[in-house]
């Protein structure tokens, strides 16, 4: 089996996605992440849900999840709502990170492997410079644990 | 909106679940992740999906997924099934992390910033030295997304 036997096409988002678009269409689609393309159409990041998450997070509460605690219920319950406007653009880290990203003759131990050091669970699969699609994690388990 | 409305029960393994018993958990009921408790019934690692991956995958190939590809197309597919009888207890990293635990008080908002800071999908919820369930990123944004 090799990631050709296992992708799939994904929902893709750009950097002028709004980030709140970008976290209902996780929320909406129940995907274990988003892959933000470029202006050319290749990954240029892949986000695991915790991650677009984070965009929406304020730097401060990040450092220290307790300091969270001093903003009240009715202002930690708006947080998502008070992106208005702010693109995936503006919110994207800019340390670069290896990318899950492989090739269609994958083997599930290589998506597996790279699922593992990455800590995503999907993988997007680029075929002779196109994105393809994605391997997710809970795809390949199925496929691995068919009787 | 606070913890307390966001828990839901969450399945659990214990130290002696076999790590395929816990991979055909986390496909099966589509979770993000589980739940590791102790002999006492306590929290002990919450693994996200991926990290439960890892309990599988051979070290020389999480260090360089790229080794992966040496391993022939058949060997590959039964990495999973080679796992036989290993225990979650054998397979669990024994160096300390944060876990993403928090209680019935905490907010969206801290909830959020403990699930970016720990990039974990799931933060459980302990009540006075028990074990409640769980908060997933999924419920998360369900509920912060509603109209």
């Amino acid at each position: 089996m090799r990631a050709r036997d296992l992708v799939s096409t994904f929902p893709i988002v750009s950097l002028d996605t709004p980030v709140i678009d970008a976290a209902r269409l996780l929320a909406e689609q129940d995907l274990p992440g988003l892959i933000v393309i470029d202006d050319d159409g290749l990954p240029l990041n892949i986000l695991p849900g915790t991650q677009v998450l984070r965009l929406a997070v304020p730097g401060y509460c990040q450092d220290d999840p307790a300091l969270a605690r001093v903003v009240d219920e009715a202002h930690a319950d708006a947080f998502l709502r008070s992106l208005a406007g702010r693109t995936v653009r503006e919110a994207l880290p800019t340390a670069p990170r290896e990318l899950p990203v492989t090739d269609p003759d994958a083997t599930v131990l290589e998506i597996a492997a790279l699922m593992a050091r990455t800590r995503s669970p999907l993988v997007a699969i680029m075929d002779a410079g196109h994105l393809r699609g994605a391997v997710t994690l809970q795809a390949l388990l199925d496929r691995l644990l068919a009787p």
